[in-house]
Order: structure tokens, then C-alpha cells, then sequence
């Protein structure tokens, strides 16, 4: 009889991550002969440590088909690493006591950096332990920052999702800006690399005057108030997106500049009203500000179609590279060409992708370090074509919550995490 | 020879002012015995005083029908409240000197309470001066507190946005709750009325735990943090929507609450992370938090269909109300039934309007303060009904940027603001 899958959800959801999943289970379901069930933890990893598992057989067609307009996690996910097999043995044990109890054969994990990693120590499971497993990754990550695919699921929305927000503030502010408002500083995500930052970028072909402020670039005061001064004696506005992860020569984060509440707690604000009170104090002009935080990576309203599409399509590859009998691989995107966009699906080994960083290439970022070269805006353009609307029913997203029955536990006893 | 018009925007825009603006000009198209030319103040009233009008009639058809899918003010906006008559007699003479000069009869001015106070004045000018002048005023306002008229436009879209976005980051939210953020915080508009902070609560019906903050309620710490703390043991997270204009007894807003920088200026952040260390501080959880801000009255890429219908259909009626004869007067939307929601076009004096601010009525929010009743959601429900989504090219939306060409001036000198 076929083995079971598992499948699980790690770090921080996105848009479209559970339109990989979508096209796991429904890649699956294709293969009987292949795949047995597919069984999700509940919350991640978690759910495979403490045999939480999800029974997704269970859910309709219809269900399953709906996760792929249904942003966020389906089937919960977790921010929990794996130690090394040396330092924590207990954990992987545990793990292929559970697969062995619920005759799990393969292993798909849908997450970023750290997830691959730990997808990475259960494929040398097989070796190292003596259990057959196959582990896929199936690559997900907001940040962009993974190696050798061209982008990651939920990138391409968020920054279609960033690209658009900046547009339509930007024209806010620009009627405003005669008696009111001259500043707008939106904060995006991206502690270490600046592609979402970047998207913001893509608002400059559109007739507006933007700063970008990425991570990769150390943040210089004077150089920065320069700018925007020009730029609004220019244009009479100017908008600036700022990552969360900008920060100072020294590595202290913008948003850390000595904020403090009331009882004394530091860095109570994010980066972009330590942003706009600068420009105010040097400057003088009027600002508003947002942090888009969480809005920008759940905004399955406003998804790219190019990234559900990706998405689906990596999710499908895992399963396909799971049945063509590969171990410790991640499906990528190949990208074939810029100007239309097209791509296809590729392979990586794991040992290849875990722990590798992509930060933005230097010649993505014009040479005073506030802008996106056209090289840059070549390659987000791609990722950001098409849009995929949700159904709404009553004036809201139609979003599915899947049933998520549990998996009779076969095991005895608790795992304590 | 028939009369020309002027039309301008002020205060705050909105994701479907230009909606308004579309109704008025293609409206007034089709009436050529009826009004001339359609000049615009560039940058609201300003553009009256200082003789700096838009022709709107060297624009093409496409590009005037391209300002319903267009959000912010495409002429430009702008903040400034012409004082009474008494006060500033020179202001009127001004504005009778430059509508004299270029033979306007008809003054189109779209925007909130104080617009509306504005448009009331003006249209006092035919008896107090002598000069036959026909003041419409269009409703604009995201803050929905015009009184009579059952909403205003620009206030359902944003609506839609908040529900919308607060919906999909309360799933992201849910999905990592089991290890990490369990808090969400969104701040939203709205200084005194919390009709926007309501929207938020729409996402009750969807399986979400919402504490909503209103201004029109004062705030109490300790009932507060007891309502959060009960949503998340019951239901592993919680999802606060905060007005800006939260508010403790004293008056003092919550967004004020002791924030320094380093140079010890105060009200750096807004409410949101305020509220959001409260809790951590409290209960401990961990969180995350957004500020919409301008995001949100810009966000014409999900926009409420009903919304950009009736901003359309009021522009379309103040032509008509104007073609009409009347004066004085602002076209309303009358509710006639719930659901399905169905409304009609009236119209109410100015008189009866001008500085009367619509709060939300104390039976649309729950007893204990932090949600909306059963009556409110019957209210929102049917301003958010429908999507209109703009046109895309090339991945970004396809707003429209107008010529704006100048009306050559006919009068000597300037004028000093």
C-alpha cells in the first residue's frame, strides 16, 4: 500500500502559502497509487512531535480547491527549529516514531530558511536512522531570501501588495501636499533583506518621487534629509518606504532610536514615525505614517497571479519530485525571461539551500542607495503580474477554514516539546 | 449663453472623490444648454481665491471616465476653511471677483463637515452680495459623520478595507498562534466618530475574537485587558481593532500616552503600539501591530462597489439638483431597506447640515463597549457590498494622472492667501 504523506506549515505564513498546499493535497489525491493520505500538523512541526496530525481526506474537494484563494496558515504553522541531530536526538526520534506509527513515507515542508534547514536534517534521516523518508521542501518566504530559486511563494503578493499601497498613498499625499500632508513614510518587512522595501521602488515609473531605505544600505542621515529635501522642492511631496530592518552604521535599527513609553520600555514605535518626526524636525513638513506589518503578508486580496500560480506550481512539483523517488530536494522557479515574464520548474538539493541567505544584488540598487536600478524593477515586474481575486460572498473574501479533524493518536503517552 | 461651472475637492480624498468628480463633469457633458465648461480648482478653494482653475473641458472622455477607477483628489485638495462672512468679507469679494470673471454660476464643492459649512456660505453670497451663485455641495468624508445622509462616500470603501484586512491578518494571527504572535492590533481612522473602528467588527461573523476601541468609549485599562485576556484563553488570539481617537476619560488620547524619542518629543507612535505593549505588559503575549493611516482611504483596489455608485450617482445629482434650480443644498443617500440594501438619491438644505458631526449611535455598540451590535452590522453591511476593481496594466493599477491645463487668468495680480 502506498505510504502517507506529511505536510506541514513553518514560520510565518503568507498569502499564498496555502496554495501550495492546495497543490500538495491535490497533487496527491491524483497519485493513490503514489501517495496514501496526506496528513498536515496541526500548527507546524508541532503537530508531528506531539502526533497532532490532521486528517486532510477528510476535507472536501471543494475545501481543499478554496486554499488556494485563502491566505494564512490552514493547518496552523510554528516558529520551531530543530537542533542538530547531534545536540537533539530526542526530537528526530520521536519524529520517525511517529511516522513509523502513522506509515509516513514522505515529508513535504512549506516554509523559508530555517525550514529548509530543518526539511534538510530529515532527509539524512534515512541514513542516519534507518528510516525511509523522502523530504521535499516546498519553499515559502515573504522575505525573498531564499537561494537558487528565482523567488519565493508570497513574495511576488506582498510585493504587488506594497507596489500598489505606495501608488495609491503616494497619490493621496500628492493632492494634500499644497496645504497639508508633504511626507508619507510606509514601513515595510524585511529585517535583513530589502526586497519587499524594494517593490515600493516600482512606484517611480508612475510619476512619483520616492527614498527607498533598504537593510542592505547603512542608514546616513544627512545623505537621507538631502534627498527627500530635493525631492520635495521638486515634486512639492515625497514618499519614502522604509524596512523594518534599516539600521545605522553600528547595526542599531532605526526603529530603535531611543523610543521610549511612558514606564521606560524601548522601541515601543517601528522605524517609520522615527522616519517621518526626522524629516519634521530637519525639514519642517507636515507627514503621515504607516506599518503595514502583518496587513502586507495576509493580503490575499491583492495577490499576484503569477505568485498563486507559482505557488500551486511548487506545491504540485514537491509531489511530483516525491513520487519520481527524490530525497532532499526544494522544486524552484526558473525564470526564462524577464520581458514577459516566464518561468518554469526546477530543482535545488537542500544541502544547497539550507541556511544560504539572498540578500539584494548591489546593481538592484541605485548607486545613492535610495532607488531601484531598471535591472531591479526587471525582475519585479514579473513577479507581480496578474491579479487572482478571491470569491467574496456578502461584501467579504469567501476564505475557507478547513474542518481539521485529528488523526486517531497511536501513540502512547505525551511528547513534551 | 449657459453658465459655467466650478468644482473642487477639499479636505481629506478618498478612494472615490474622483468618482464624484466623474459624475459631476460627465453629468454636466450632457447638459451643454444647461452649464458650460466645468472648471476646477486646482488644489480646492485655493484654486478659486488665487484664480488658478483647472479646464476640465480639455480633457478627453476616456480620461475623465478613467477618474471613477482613481483614487486621492485628482485636481488637488486642500485644508483650508474660508471664515464667515463677518470675519473675512475680502475672502467672498474674491471669490465673487474670480466667479464673475469667468462667468461661473454654479459652485460644485465636495467634501466633509467643514466643506459643507464652506459650500453653505457660498451659497449665501446670492443674497448677501448680490451675485447669482448656486452652491451644491457633493458628500465626501472617510469619517461617515455628515448627518441626513445615510453614509458617505469614501467611508464604505475604507470599511471594506478594514474588514478585509483585519479578516486576513486575524488568520494569519490564528495561524501562529500556538508559538508566537497571539495579539494583533490595527489602528485605524477616525479622530471622533468610530465608524471606521466598527468595520473592524464585521470580522466577528467570520469565527474571529475583536475588541474594538472606540472614541465615542472611554477607555478602561483594566476592562480591556480582562475582555483580551478572556479572547485568548478562549481562543488562543485576539484581534484589536483601535480608533485613533481611543481615548481615556480625561480626554488624554491613547496614542499620547508618555511616548518620547530621544529628543524628548512626545506622540512619536500612534495607539496601536501602545495598546500592543499594554498587553504584552499585562498578559504577556506576544504581538504585532499595523497603522493603516493614509493606506486605507487610498486603498481604491478593493474599493466597495457601492461605495464608488453612490460617490458617482451624488456627483451625477448635484448637477441635477443644480440644473434643477436649487441652491444651498447637498444630494444624500436615503437607506430603504437593510438587505438586500437598497438606497435612493434625496437631498437635504445645507442649512441643516453644516457643523452637525453624525457619531455612532449608542445601540450600534455592544453594551460592554468593545464591539458592534447586530443593528451596526446591518448598517456596514450594505456599504461594502461588491468589489470594482480598477483596470491593471502591466501588474500595477491603471490610474489615471490628468492634464490639468490652467484657464488662462482675467484678473490683475494675485491674491494673498
Amino acid at each position: 500500500m502506498a505510504k502517507n504523506a506529511f505536510y506541514a506549515q513553518s514560520g510565518g505564513v503568507t498569502a499564498v502559502i496555502n496554495a501550495s498546499a492546495c497543490g500538495v493535497i491535490e497533487t496527491a489525491r491524483k497519485h493513490p497509487d503514489g501517495i496514501g493520505k496526506v496528513y498536515a500538523g496541526r500548527n507546524g512541526i508541532i503537530g508531528a512531535l506531539t502526533e497532532d496530525l490532521i486528517d486532510t481526506s477528510l476535507e472536501s474537494a471543494e475545501d481543499i480547491a478554496a486554499l488556494r484563494h485563502t491566505p494564512s496558515g490552514g493547518f496552523g504553522s510554528c516558529r520551531f527549529k530543530l537542533k542538530s541531530l547531534e545536540k537533539n536526538k530526542r526530537e528526530y526520534e520521536r519524529l520517525i516514531e511517529v511516522f513509523k506509527a502513522h506509515d509516513i513515507g514522505y515529508f513535504f515542508y512549506n516554509g523559508g530558511g530555517d525550514s529548509a534547514d530543518t526539511c534538510f536534517k530529515v532527509s539524512q534521516l534515512s541514513e542516519a536512522m534507518g528510516y525511509p523518508i523522502q523530504a521535499i521542501h516546498v519553499p515559502k518566504t515573504v522575505d525573498n531570501d531564499l537561494p537558487i530559486t528565482d523567488c519565493c511563494p508570497g513574495f511576488g503578493s506582498v510585493a504587488k501588495y506594497i507596489a500598489v499601497s505606495t501608488l495609491e498613498a503616494s497619490f493621496d499625499v500628492r493632492s494634500m501636499a499644497k496645504t497639508s500632508t508633504k511626507i508619507f513614510v510606509v514601513e515595510v518587512m524585511g529585517r535583513h533583506a530589502g526586497w519587499i522595501a524594494a517593490a515600493g521602488g516600482l512606484v517611480a515609473d508612475h510619476g512619483i518621487p520616492v527614498v527607498i531605505l533598504f537593510p542592505e544600505i547603512e542608514f546616513n542621515q544627512e545623505k537621507f534629509l538631502a534627498e527627500v529635501d530635493a525631492k520635495v522642492k521638486q515634486h512639492g511631496f515625497c514618499t519614502i518606504v522604509v524596512s523594518e530592518g534599516c539600521h545605522y552604521p553600528d547595526g542599531k535599527f532605526l526603529a530603535e532610536q531611543g523610543t521610549r513609553d511612558a514606564f521606560g520600555h524601548a522601541q515601543l514605535g517601528g522605524a517609520a514615525p522615527v522616519v517621518a518626526n526626522m524629516i519634521k524636525d530637519a525639514l519642517g513638513h507636515k507627514f503621515h505614517w504607516a506599518v503595514a506589518d502583518y496587513l502586507q503578508r495576509a493580503a490575499r486580496h491583492i495577490a499576484s497571479k503569477t505568485d498563486v500560480e507559482q505557488a500551486y506550481a511548487l506545491g504540485e512539483a514537491a509531489v511530483n519530485l516525491a513520487l519520481a523517488g527524490r530525497n532532499s530536494v526544494m522544486p524552484t522557479v526558473v525564470r526564462l525571461s524577464d520581458t514577459p515574464y516566464k518561468w518554469e520548474i526546477g530543482a535545488a538539493e537542500l544541502k544547497d539551500v539550507a541556511n544560504v541567505e539572498k540578500f539584494m544584488p548591489r546593481d538592484f540598487i541605485t548607486e545613492d542607495g535610495f532607488g531601484i536600478t531598471e535591472k531591479c524593477k526587471a525582475y519585479l515586474s514579473g513577479l507581480i503580474q496578474g491579479e487572482d481575486y478571491p470569491p467574496y460572498k456578502n461584501g467579504m473574501p469567501d476564505y475557507v477554514v478547513l474542518k481539521n479533524n485529528p488523526v486517531a493518536k497511536k501513540l502512547p503517552g505525551n511528547f513534551e516539546l
